[in-house]
Formats: structure tokens, sequence, C-alpha cells
């Protein structure tokens, strides 16, 4: 069971990939035998890096009985058709946040997957992360009792990094709902217990040259009573990243002579056409791309912001090198080790669904719940109504 | 006019009369002239300190014709009566925050000074504090354009200081809506511009030997759109001063090692009646009471918990030792003055309004407007709908 490798086919070799590729190449556990994108170069530098085939279409991706999984990196509005066309190939599935841009698609994913008896995970999202994961199990240890508040917080520069013009019309998946809220709300689904009864929501779009949501405020109403308050502004001056010791995201100790800089970047692009080029120069084989695959050294875990979780005999504020614990008498600092590779967590859990047939966390219909949860988040700030959003499900449903 | 000193008179020596204390036996603006409390000892206390009567009753202090301003520091519950019987004097009135329990005492307290041709001012709130006015000027310059969204959050101790049993019975003005929101509503309000349209909340009353609101994430839409997130915790486990430089919030630097001191003063109080005499014993007069009229040395400006200010091109994060500006391109620390004598802002407010009959920002309609969020707050928390808080007024209606 040791030398099991999971052979992995690509389906988009763009941002996400390019997120995901330290895991890929340094956790033994998996293996990329194949990979489709329409980019030509992005296609080179896959079949340089991995000795293995591109591939024009992903029709051909999925004839290759190599592939065991198809992980889904597309673009957002993609996924259904993509996670579908891998299940009727009979591949296992794992595709990226946000899982699809409708509760419906979630649905057709789900029995797709389930109709042709392949896994489906979702994810990477930072509800992976070890940080929160541990917070998860420290309330579920019961020591602490019941969670009764969440508090969550980010701001981040999200709207200013180059951007193809889908990626800022929310009716095509754009925007910080889709893309951002996805994490937030899976990490506070995730420490709530997963049950959210009631969203409401203010969402702002401020820019009009990026004519999408960048902030968002929320409160979410468990079952049971516990409630969440999330806020997020990608609009890109204050950086949250100061309450978390100045690491960023990816867990990268950041570099206060960066303030501003994407911004700055920004400004080189004159037109969309020119900040799609400046998007894909930067991603996998593109011509700002930097070949690396060292593994990342010195990170810290990988993190969405502040997060502080009020349980009934203390507070617990998961950091990016370990969980702060306010007790009634002290503060515990629990220190978690560095991470060895990058979003490790995700493989753990795709080897432990797919080769050990155990139930995944991130299933399709934990996601379909955090998607329906954005999607009431962009309701009820429309119409300044609460919304009580479908298909919820308990963050121990599948154990 | 420089040597123009308004003479007030003190109307219940609890609580918020020792906070402040220090700002009036130091700003030579004002004098003590009489005061009133039912504690024998509190009143004998006053006398030797002030050389100035402590009468029994209100109607006896109201009857001194040296008094100019009353200011009113009583138990919630009587702020409505004990302003309009300073009203029926001819006294002007400042009273302590919350303003009253309901919206129509408010009304009769601002008709009844208005009937006496009297000012009328209700503080001290934490949107007093020097670094909020400026964060308000900063914003009124108008260069970093309109507020779009404010996030506030607050944890601390607060249940756990010692009660009397009604600060633990919201029907009599008990719980964290009455007593601390209304600081937090306060400064939202201010920097929101004053017209809050909408709010929605959660409030959690999670102590069954403290059955009062210990805690709150809230919604504020404003006129205009811009919105507001508002957390709160007064369970006393993270103790979020670590965001603001661990300076608290009367501007003190606070010592870690006192993590948990109020809860563990709390057991030495069995029952209801040992608590109320363990906070009167701490309070101005009783045993505990630690007479200091010496200026306290080293402050930084008070603070009530992490404010961000989202405007159209910077975000603002006001801080106790200046206001933190984050523009497109940089980072500016605009540093403030340490504050020469704490609370010095009420006085100035006071001052203008009573002396130079100024108009003030926080005038009877402004502080009812905050009352309104506030009860606006436990209803939406109650009924789970979206509540419209009447009575708003802007920030400059006034000026």
């Amino acid at each position: 069971m040791t030398n099991r490798t999971l052979k992995i086919g690509v389906v988009g070799l763009g941002r996400a990939f390019t997120l995901m590729l330290p895991t890929f190449v340094h956790d033994s556990r998996v293996k990329l035998v194949g990979a489709t994108d329409p980019i030509a170069a992005a296609r080179a530098q896959f079949e340089k890096d991995f000795g293995a085939p591109g591939y024009e279409s992903m029709e051909a991706l999925c004839a290759n009985p190599a592939v065991e999984v198809l992980y889904i990196a597309s673009p957002h509005q993609f996924h259904a058709a993509h996670v579908c066309l891998a299940a009727s190939h009979g591949k296992h599935v794992m595709v990226e946040k946000p899982m699809a841009l409708t509760v419906h698609e979630c649905t057709r994913m789900i029995e797709a997957t389930r109709r042709a008896g392949v896994h489906l995970i979702v994810g990477h999202s930072h509800s992976f992360n070890t940080p929160i994961r541990r917070t998860r199990e420290i309330i579920d240890s019961g020591r602490y009792g019941a969670v009764r508040m969440i508090n969550a917080l980010n701001f981040t520069d999200f709207l200013y990094r180059p951007r193809r013009p889908e990626e800022l019309d929310t009716q095509a998946g754009g925007g910080v709902i889709h893309s951002q809220a996805t994490h937030q709300m899976d990490i506070v689904r995730l420490l709530g217990g997963g049950l959210v009864n009631s969203v409401r929501a203010h969402t702002g779009s401020w820019d009009a040259a990026r004519p999408t949501e960048g902030a968002y405020s929320a409160l979410l109403g468990f079952e049971g009573g516990a409630f969440a308050s999330a806020t997020y502004s990608g609009y890109g001056h204050y950086d949250s990243d100061e309450l978390m010791d100045n690491i960023g995201e990816m867990g990268q100790a950041k570099d206060p002579d960066d303030y501003g800089a994407a911004r700055k970047r920004l400004q080189n692009a004159a037109t969309s056409t020119e900040e799609s080029a400046l998007k894909a120069a930067r991603n996998y084989g593109g011509s700002l791309y930097v070949p690396g695959t060292a593994l990342p050294q010195n990170l810290a875990h990988q993190h969405f912001g502040q997060i502080i979780v009020n349980c009934e005999k203390a507070d617990l504020r998961p950091g990016a090198t370990g969980i702060a614990i306010y007790t009634d008498s002290q503060k515990v600092i629990e220190t978690l080790p560095a991470p060895v590779i990058p979003r490790r967590e995700v493989i753990d859990e795709l080897f432990a669904t797919v080769v050990k047939d155990r139930p995944a966390v991130h299933s399709g219909e934990w996601a379909r719940a955090t998607t329906a949860v954005c999607l009431a988040l962009l309701q009820s700030a429309r119409t300044g109504s609460a919304c009580r959003p479908r298909h919820q499900v308990s963050h121990n449903a599948g154990s």
C-alpha cells in the first residue's frame, strides 16, 4: 500500500494548477501522467517537466487509460461540464473551488460521479489547512464545549491581481464571492459544524473598472444557535496578514516593501487584453513563469486570514504556526510542526478517499453546501432579506 | 473666557464617575461643586476630596444654585427621570451612556431639556476618543473618498467584572447591548455618517449564571450604501487588546500576567449580594477604593477595540497612539500626541456646547439614534428580521 501512487491528469494548467504544483511535484503519493490546456506553451512546459503528454482536448486526456484521477482546474464556469465528462470516463475527480456557479450544477456533478461510481473531492480550499483541521479536532474533543460564535476577517489585494475579463464578471463566476467567500465560508462552516440556516450579507462593488463584488460582510446562523460573522475585502489597501504575523496566504513571510505591489503591477496593463496576457505570462509555461521544482523552504501553514472561534470554555485562534487557545485561566499556544510539503493535506484526503475508500470531508455534498451559502450571500445582499441556504450537511456527515 | 469654569454637580458616584474622575480633577475648565449618591461612604469621600456637599437626594443637589451642569451617572434605568429632573431645575445635562433604555425615554429627555432651554450631551462614550474623531476628520477631508465598509471587533472580560443584579438583566438595562454596543455603535455610526437604515444581528447569552447578552455580531447598513460589521464578546477569553498593541480600553499598558483576572476575582463572590458588595468596594469611597488624584502617566488614547474603515482610496485603522492610513501606494502612520488628561475630549465638547453655545456632536438626538440602533440589534436578534432603526441623524447634523 505504501508504494501506491495515484496517477493524475490535469485539466487546466492555469493559476490554480500553478499553486498546486509544489504539492504534486513533491508528494510521492501522486504522479502527473497527462494534462490538457488550450495554451500550447503550458502544454509544452508540462511535457518538459513531467515527461507526460499534454493534450489539446480533455476528451483525449480522458482517453488515456493511465489516468485514475482528473484534477479539474479549468475556469469556474467549466467545472460542471468537465466533472461530468471525467465521470463519464470512469475517472475519479478532484475539482478546484468553487465547485460550480449554481447549486443545480453541483447536484449534476454529484449525481454524475455517483452514477459512475467514482469519488469526488472539491479542493484545494483553505479549510484543508492543518491549523483549521486541528482547530476542528480541538472542538471535537469536547474539552472546551460547544462553538458559540466565529469571527472571520480577511483583507487582501485580490481584485487588483491580473484577471481575465470573466473573473471580473459575477455571472461568469468572477468576483470575491465565487473565488474567496468559498474559502472563508468553507472554513466557517467546518468550524461551525456545517449546517447553516441563515445568511444575511452586504456586498460591495466599488470599482467601476472592475465591476464585480470586491468585498462583503456576512452573518451566518447555524443549527443549534451558533453564529458567525465574516468580512472580506479584496480592495487591496489594509492587508490583514498584519494580524497573522505577516505571514501570507501561502504560508510565506511577507516583505513590507511589497506594499501596493498588485496595483503597481496592474498599471502596466492598459486594456483587459493586456491584463489577461499579464496573467497568462505569470502562469505555468508563460513568458514570466519561473520554473521552480525545488521544495519551498521556511513556509508556515497556509491561511485565509484571522479566525476566532468562541467556545463555551475557551476561544480558539488558528494561526499560521499554531493555535492560540484562550481558556478561563491561561493562554496556551499549541505549536504545529511546519509543513514539509505545502497543501499535503489535499493529497492526504484524496489518497484516503480514492485508495482507502474513506469518506471525504470535502465531498461534493459538502462543497455544494458551501456553494449554496455563497449564493445565499449574493442573494441576501441583492434582496436585503435573510436567505436559508439549501443542501446543508454536517461536517461529520461522511464519517 | 479662559478663566470660565463650569460648575458640575454629580448624580451617582459609582463606576462611571470613578472612570471620569481623573478628567474632572485635572481639567481646569470644570469644578465639581456637589454630588448625590445613596451610599454614605461615597458622599463622604466626595466631601473630603472636593470640599463640596454630598447630598442624600438629587432634589437637594438640584436646589444648589451653584450647580450649572449635572453629570448624570446613575444606573441606566434612572437616566430618563434624572435628566428630566435636572432640566426642570434649569440645569445643563451631561448624561452617561447608554442615554436610556427606550427610544421613548430618549425623546422625553430631549424634549424636557429643549423645553427648559438647557443643553444635553450624552457621554462619555468611546466615540469621543481622539483617534476616532481624527479618523472622522480624515474622512471629512475627502482625500480618500467615501466610506464603503467598516469592521469593528472587541473581545473583553466585560461579563465577568463584578455586577449588581440589574446589570445582568437586559430588561433593567443590563448586558452588553445597553452597556457596550452603545460604544461600538456610536463609533461605527460616527465613522459611517450616522444614518443607519438596517440592522441585522445575532446575540449570545451563553452563561446561565449571568443571564444577559454577553456577545453579539451585527450588520449595519447606512444611507448611501456603506455597511458595517460589528462583533463583541464580553465572555473574557481572547482579549482583542492584543490587536491594539496590548493597550487597554483606558489607554493603559496591559500586563499579560493579568490574564483571566476578572474570572479569578469573581470567584471570591459566591452570591449576587457578595458580588454587588465587591463592585461597591472598588468604587469611589468603597473599602477597596484607592484614592488617587495624581494625573495618570504614560497613557495612550482610550479605545474600544479594532476598527477598520474602508474608504474608496484608503483604509483607515485608528489605534491607541495614532491612525494607520493604507493608501494605494503606502502605509502611513499619523501619530497622535499622547493625551495629557484622559477623556479631555468630553470636557472640550461640554465646554463648547454650554459656554460657547456650539452644537454638540453627542447631542440627545445623536444618542437617541445610537440607542435606536442598539435596540434594533436586540430586536433583530430576537425576530431574525432586519430592523430599520428610527430617529437616525447625520454625524454633522448639528454643525
